[in-house]
C-alpha cells in the first residue's frame, strides 16, 4: 500500500431478500417531498414499483414521480430531473433501477440547485460542487456499475458523441435485494457481469508492488466466476445473484484501489463506442478489452508479468513448463472463452459500430496515464480497428 | 451471500506515511477539551507522542492525559478513565497506540457519562448503550486487532479471571502510518500477524455456502502470509508493514463475516487462556488453535472441506492424488510450519499457563455456536489440555 491516501465510505447497504424492509427507516432520515426515479417501466412489470410506492405511502411522503430514465442517461433528461426536483422543492432522491438511474439520481442531486450548465461545469471541466445537494438512496435492481456506493456518475451527450463522469457524493443507503435482480434479461445481466469484472481488472492490471488490494481483487473475480456460471444455468439462483451483487458493490467502492495505480482504459474505450452506438455498457467493455490487452502484452513486460498472475491465481493456469508471455495469453485465452459462455459482444462490430465510425471514436477517448502502456492515438485507433 | 445484513462502517481512514497531517483537519470537528489516551510510553520513545502532541497544540486543544493503559486493559483502569473524562468535560478522546488502547477509549467513552457499573452493564450483560457517548479517534502503532475501524472492545477484570468484550461504536477516524509499527518489538509485531490471521480464520472456517465473504478471506490470507515473510526479514519494509496493517484493519471491520456464518472459538479460548496467565493475546491465541482446528477436523466433514479449500487455494498444497483429510491436514500442517518461522507461542505451557488453570479457563470460555462443531466443557479442557 505505497502512497498516500483517505478511505471513507459511509454508504449504508441493506442487503437480502428482505431489505426493503429497511427502506421506511431510513426514510425517516429525509424531508416529505420524494422524488422516485426509475426506468423504462420493467418496475411495474415485475412488482417492484408497487413494494416501493407502499414503503412511500406508509412513511407518509409525497412522491414526485421521474420515469424514462434510459440507459447511458443523457444531459438533457439530467437537465429535466433538475428542473422538476428545483420546482418541487424535493428534499430527497429514491433511485429505483441499476447503474443508469442511480448514475442519474446523483447527477440530478447535484445540478437542481446549480445555477449554470452542469454539463460543462461538472462533466467537462470537473469544477467543485458548492451548491445545495439533495440527499439519495437507492433501490437496485441490477447488479454492475457499483454506482449504489460510490460517488460516480455516468451521463452522455448525443450532440457532442460524449459520455463523461463526474464524482458528486454516495447514495446515504442502498437497499439490495438479490430477488430484484432476477427478472433481468439475459443480454443485461451479463453486460452487468462483465462491468464487475472490467471494474477490478481495470483496477488490478496496474502497477508493479505488492498490494493487499490486488489480492482483495484476486478473490472478488474468482467468486465472481463461480457465481457468474451457475447464474447462467439458473437466474434465480438466489446465492449465485447474491454473490454477483456483492462483487458488484465491493468492485468499485474505491477498496481495490486504494494504495496503488490504476488503469480505466477499456472503460474509456468501451465508453467511446457506447458514445456512438448507444450500446449496452457491459457489452462494448467486451468487445474491447481483447485487442486492448493483447496490445498491453506487445508493449510491456509489467504487464506480461501481472497477467500471468491473473492467469495462475483467477484462471487457474498452470504454468508449469511455460514461459511467462505463454501463460499470460492463455489466461486471457481462458478468459475469453468464459466470456463467450456468457454470450458477450466480442467486437464493436456486434455493438452497432461502423469503420467509419472509428476516427470520432478515438476523438472521443480520453487516454488514461496508469496502465501499463499508454496509448498513442493511433493506438486508440488500432486498437478500436482490431476490435471490429 | 445467504441471510439478511446491514454494512455500515462510517470510519474514516487516513493512510500511509503522511497520514498524520490529517489530524489537524479531522481535531476541528471536535469541542476543545481532548483526553489524549497511551499506554506505557513507548510513543515517547520513539517520538509519536511529540509529533501527536504538536498537532494538538497546533489545534489549540487543551489535553487531558491518560497514560499506562496496560495490554489486557481492566475494568478498573477504564473506571479511572470515565472518572477523569466527566470530570474534565471531555469532548473527544483520542488514542495513540494498539488495539488495547483502541478498545479502552471506547470503553471510557461510553461509560463517563453512564452511572452504573459498565463491567455489569456493558461486558457482561450486553445491555444498549444509551447515555452520552463520547467521539473517538485515533492514531495507530501496531496493527493487529482491527480495532480502528470496528466497535468491539475487549476488557479485563483481573478479580473474576474474565475477558469479555461489547460493541460500543467505531472511531470516528484512524490515522494509519506503516511507519509508526516499526518499532514494535517482534514478539509484538508475530502477535499482530497471528491475531489478524486469527480474525480471518474464525470467520472463513464456518459455514458451507459459497459466499464471496470467503473469497475476500482469502485474498487477505494471501496477502499477509507474503507481507509476514519479508516483514519478519526487515521490519522496516514499508510495503510489507502497510500491507499487513491495511490487511488488519479489513480482517475484522465486518467486511468477511457479511452474510455468513461466523465461529470466534479460538478467540474464547485464547481469551481464557489470557484471563489467567494475562500473555500477549496473539500468542495466546496461536497457542490454542492447533488443538481446536485437530478436534474439528476429527469431528465434521464440513471443516474437512472448508480446510481443503484453505490448504489448497491460501497455503498452496496440490490435492492431486490425495483424499480430502490429508489435504486438510497438510493445509494446517503448512500454517503451522509458518506460525514456527513467525516465532509464535505453539502451546499455552510457553504463555504461562500451568495445568491447574486449566478447569478454571474451561470456566471462563464461552462456547460459540457458529462454527463447524459445538464444543462441550469436556471438549474445551480437552482442547486446553493438548495444548500444554
Amino acid at each position: 500500500m505505497l502512497g498516500n491516501f483517505t478511505f471513507h465510505n459511509p454508504t449504508k447497504l441493506h442487503f437480502g431478500d428482505k431489505a426493503l424492509d429497511k427502506l421506511g427507516d431510513e426514510l425517516k432520515n429525509y424531508g416529505p417531498v420524494v422524488m422516485l426515479v426509475y426506468g423504462g417501466g420493467s418496475i411495474k412489470r415485475n412488482g417492484i414499483y408497487d413494494l416501493v410506492i407502499a414503503e412511500l405511502e406508509r412513511a407518509g411522503k409525497q412522491v414526485v414521480e421521474l420515469s424514462g430514465v434510459m440507459p447511458n442517461p443523457t444531459i438533457e433528461k439530467v437537465l429535466e430531473g433538475a428542473h422538476l426536483a428545483r420546482e418541487r422543492e424535493v428534499d430527497f432522491i429514491l433511485g429505483v433501477g441499476g447503474g443508469s438511474t442511480i448514475d442519474y439520481c446523483k447527477a440530478v442531486a447535484g445540478s437542481a440547485h446549480y445555477d449554470g450548465d452542469p454539463w460543462e461545469y461538472y462533466f467537462k471541466n470537473w469544477q467543485p460542487m458548492t451548491c445545495r445537494w439533495i440527499p439519495v438512496g437507492c433501490v437496485l435492481t441490477m447488479a454492475g456499475t457499483g454506482s449504489e456506493m460510490d460517488s460516480c456518475s455516468v451521463i452522455s451527450s448525443h450532440s457532442e458523441n460524449r459520455k463523461l463522469f463526474y464524482n458528486f457524493r454516495n447514495p446515504d443507503f442502498a437497499i439490495l435485494n438479490p430477488r430484484f435482480t432476477f427478472t433481468v434479461p439475459k443480454y443485461q445481466m451479463v453486460a452487468g457481469i462483465y462491468d464487475i469484472m472490467s471494474h477490478i481488472l481495470e483496477q488490478y492490471l496496474s502497477g508493479t508492488d505488492d498490494n493487499t488490494s490486488d489480492y482483495i481483487a484476486e478473490g472478488l473475480m474468482r467468486s465472481l466466476i463461480v457465481s457468474s456460471r451457475k447464474a447462467l444455468v439458473n437466474p434465480e439462483d438466489y446465492e449465485a445473484r447474491s454473490n454477483i451483487m456483492w462483487t458488484a458493490t465491493w468492485a468499485l467502492n474505491t477498496l481495490i484501489d486504494r494504495g496503488k495505480a490504476t488503469d480505466w482504459m477499456v472503460h474509456m474505450l468501451g465508453q467511446a463506442v457506447a458514445a456512438f452506438t448507444d450500446a449496452t455498457h457491459g457489452h462494448t467493455l467486451a468487445a474491447v478489452s481483447g485487442a486492448y490487452y493483447r496490445l498491453l502484452l506487445d508493449k510491456s513486460a509489467d504487464a506480461v508479468a501481472k497477467f500471468k498472475r491473473l492467469a495462475v491465481t483467477v484462471w487457474n493456469v498452470c504454468p508449469d513448463g511455460k514461459d511467462d508471455a505463454a501463460v499470460a495469453l492463455e489466461g486471457l485465452e481462458t478468459m475469453e472463452k468464459w466470456m463467450r459462455e456468457l454470450g458477450l459482444a466480442m467486437n464493436i462490430t456486434d455493438c452497432g459500430a461502423k469503420p467509419d465510425q472509428i476516427e470520432g471514436m478515438a476523438d472521443a477517448c480520453p487516454i488514461c496515464q496508469g496502465g501499463y502502456h499508454i496509448l498513442t492515438r493511433d493506438e486508440v485507433v488500432a486498437v478500436l480497428k482490431a476490435s471490429l
